[in-house]
């Protein structure tokens, strides 16, 4: 059976992997001392155009987003987000866990809205009781959303200048950084995006790697003792040239641009086939995530012979179904799930 | 200048000083384990007609949202609260620092609506990704709500069958209950409240204490080590007595409905008075807090006469305005405000 | 019975009762910001020749370490204590609780040693690994100690310095401060304390408060949201003038010093009695709380005459007895306790 | 330059390495719920004994301990460890980070004594303050200790017996737990150990492995909730397979212990070099890491030829200097190592 369920249920790409085989005897500084994350770093900050960006590797998403969110703010401090971002609804409360609240606001699409942050803020600012409240310490954001939604350049830009107005830190959460930026319609460059915010990360779990996200700080902002903070999130591996070793073939020649166009124009072919099919599509999405609309009947019927997953429903009879292409999906899944739409 | 500010800018009523003065040389026993905070217990448990609740004495309310849900939860799961409860905006994160998460749900003029809790456990129950998301594992609401306003003894009901249904228990944050219970109009009695949630609290700070709340358990279900998840919050005070003595005083002679009706009867006066002059209400509350709607130069020019506070905008040019009464209002106070609004 | 269990089984003494009684009506800003509150602080820093220290109020000793040690610390930091310190173990793992752990040092007679905590800091200093490691971001220590011993001026100098060579600030547990500043060759006044740590509290509810303890900053360098850290840790009560009043009076004619004094000259007229019968005392105690060995028959026969506390065990025979004193604690009782000791 | 700083800087051995190649393009069920993950719990039952035996795959050894206690202990509950313990000293506060205390009892060269673990259980239970105290929750020792020392099986079964008499629960940290159980003289097998506890971890990154950890509950009795609980400390990863197909291949033909063999060969032949020198030891240790006492300047010149590390000092003249092997280290390098001590 073919699988749209997800972008991570397959292993490495095979430069990542080659890297790993080819310097597995090296005998690494441990801790992501080592010069493979050296490298990778280095790799990353050209990518970037940011000479300074310091950089860190962690290993998954969830355990990034807590530990960098946690590393930014102080204890009596808050992290804004839209009510559908990832951080809100499917990591398990990892936020809380480190003491901080989550402050939400409606999205639009998916999006962050620069006004509606703006207009929260001030209000904040204006609020007699600012000091009963949760003080907002940082703005996160994803790229792409949630919805597979991508912000233009001017929304990131507004966003931010938003953020810089109330001297408030703007974080963007890239689990599938390299899809929205291959994205047909994407405005944003990795040093656009790089340059519009004070910390982001580059998700590799989804993009090529077995594991591993690389923080990328812009500003030379990080917290002095990033870490400490890292260890006591359980956020250090012994062996960290695991990662590093990763993004180093990543960041070798392109490739996680390449891996993620890839993707990109998989799930393109894959939009194609069902709007030739007449089905609508519960947002627009230019990203590797796909939802569409199917009556249930329909829904169950596909899905004895393809894999993809359930988002919600707009009405009792209809469902929204995901479908996500990756590195990995190949021309003749496509071809397999063009014959099976008829 | 006379203030209609809050409900807790005085000290105490006369008989819990005086039940103070009477026994400040008794010598109790620390912690809470004195007689006095015995005799109170059993005369609330007698006015819950709960012969077996399990009643601990607390200093204030964000201590005991945070101590009594903290108690409640496992720490995987979160508190679901409509997003203008009062743990939510006004408690500086004071359940996210014991690491819980608030799940948020629209309210309706301040209150849950039992069908939007089902919709969203019901949602919850069939989302194949729920052991990502934090598990609901309590239900809060407030009675009265941060708007005034009501649960009717049906509305109770509902919301409790629901979290029965689901084998979620329901805390009722009771800061304010009795303005709510002797409220014209109100169907809910203290021991309805009581039958149909799993705890709540009584509170003393704003109906005649100079601080303490009674968390009441009705089922028995109180952690039996909740004096230690107290002590753990910074919770227990050492002189214990100090609140039960005045949790006797308000327990003896329904003085706690004596000091609550008197609130209501000033804020109905109060309400009165803004209704035959003209003036709209952000909401129908009949309890004592009264929000009313006045234009910018009208409340710029009232505050100079009269202490109130500002609970937010409509738009641009008109400010909700809250009034609130207490068992210190006066009916001097009241004929002061007739006076000046002319 | 008489009882010398412990010093915080009585209500408040009598000047503070009566400025609570006298100010009942006034009408207090809420959250602390009353004037009230402004004449304690005014007070206190006139007390400790601190014209600009940073007050705030707290209700019991658990809550105020908590707060005070958790806003004072990053979120990768842990406070040096020695083992027997409160908060080390008789507070719940109130500070565990805030995610900051205790790093404990081996005590002399309940006090750290100078020397001690150097070598620790330098060890620490050293380590290749320090990184790895709770990084230490306080100093804690307690006058009088668990043990009701005191540091001499020099003892206390020296710490201080320690804390100033390694830039780590000191903080002081006085929970039972007056008892320790008007004891028999005390060599330290409250203004050298407040001069040699960088906060410290100033216990109310064991010298004639019913509830209430004043941090005192002394450099200017509380937290600048030191008072959403407290509402967070539900530390903030709203009627905060019922611990302004109290201190106000305690610190109004020197009135805490002078009930301080008087538990002192009762426990020394104690402990006078216990060494003319011949008992040994398990270490020697200059303030209110005295630890006598009796051997287990003679503790349980006492035992049926006069409350004390149980503090441990010398070996299987024997126990270790505390006999406290307080403010309260009448040349009545004490002779009664002559007479039982025969 | 040969080293012998640690255990963990190298690669995968080439099984676990052939492994992961082998199945690269598998598309596996994400988070752990994959055939590989299946396949390996079932081969480390097999290997227990233990056909009911619950198995959750995590990252690292910090990442473990943290996620495994506090899934264990209620929020009021602390953890029992000798001072010198992993998590006390080394993990960066992360078993605090999630709010529990950890109670230190003396060690004796490493490990836990059960009488000592027994007064401190019994002097607990007749505390009359125990409940302003943290409750011991959960026994963690580490087999080997952090000295490289081993209880025996009388040893590790006194212990157990002692926390079945008190009802506490016994975690094993078996970050090392091959190099423990391939030692000489050790008379505890896989089988034994998983017998006399409730739960402990087998560590995988120290022993062939890149990254991951198995976590073993012996009684049925993990957390029904492991997986939110997991999530919510950032230790899922989204690609699962990557452990389990390590893990498989650590399972199979016994690989993992005849790893753990090579290395305690190798440090046997290391151990007798340095006796053979004349050396002194710090402790006499059995397995793969070495503490031998070397004047300061023997430290030093050694450090130009081999990688070592300090892991403290005796006196000012004398530093414990740790060397250590693993499943990685060649004879060639113990060789090297011959050649150099001369």
């Amino acid at each position: 059976m073919i699988s749209f369920e997800c972008d991570y249920n397959n292993g490495a790409c095979q430069q990542v992997l080659d890297n790993l085989i080819r310097h597995n005897n090296a005998k690494p500084t441990p801790y992501g001392f080592d010069e493979f994350s050296e490298r990778a770093k280095h790799c990353i900050r050209e990518a970037c155009g940011l000479p300074d960006a310091q950089i860190f590797f962690l290993t998954g998403g969830t355990q990034t987003n807590a530990t960098t969110i946690d590393s930014m703010l102080y204890q009596y401090e808050g992290v804004i987000c839209v009510g559908s971002g990832h951080i809100n609804v499917h990591e398990a409360g990892a936020v809380e866990f480190t003491e901080h609240k989550i402050i939400t606001l409606p999205d639009y699409q998916g999006k962050m809205e620069a006004k509606v942050l703006d207009k929260y803020l001030d209000d904040y600012m204006h609020d007699g009781n600012k000091d009963h409240a949760v003080h907002p310490g940082l703005v996160y954001i994803t790229f792409p959303t949630e919805f597979g939604t991508l912000y233009s350049a001017k929304e990131l830009k507004d966003i931010y200048q938003v953020c810089q107005n109330y001297e408030i830190p703007l974080y963007i959460d890239g689990a599938r950084l390299g899809y929205g930026l291959m994205a047909d319609g994407n405005d944003i460059t990795l040093p656009y995006l790089a340059r519009h915010c004070d910390v982001f990360y580059i998700g590799g779990t989804k993009i090529g790697a077995l594991c591993g996200e690389a923080v990328v700080f812009t500003n030379r902002k990080a917290h002095k003792h990033f870490f400490s903070i890292q260890k006591q999130h359980g956020a250090v591996i012994a062996k960290g040239a695991l990662i590093g070793l990763q993004f180093e073939a990543l960041f070798t020649d392109k490739l996680y641009f390449k891996l993620s166009e890839h993707a990109i124009k998989m799930a393109m072919r894959m939009k194609e086939l069902f709007i030739r099919k007449g089905f609508e599509f519960y947002v627009d999405s230019p990203t590797n995530q796909q939802f569409v609309i199917l009556d249930n009947e329909q829904a169950e019927k596909l899905s004895r012979k393809v894999e993809f997953s359930h988002f919600g429903q707009t009405d009792r009879h209809h469902t929204i179904c995901r479908f996500v292409t990756s590195w990995a999906t190949t021309e003749e899944e496509i071809d397999e799930l063009e014959k099976i739409l008829g």
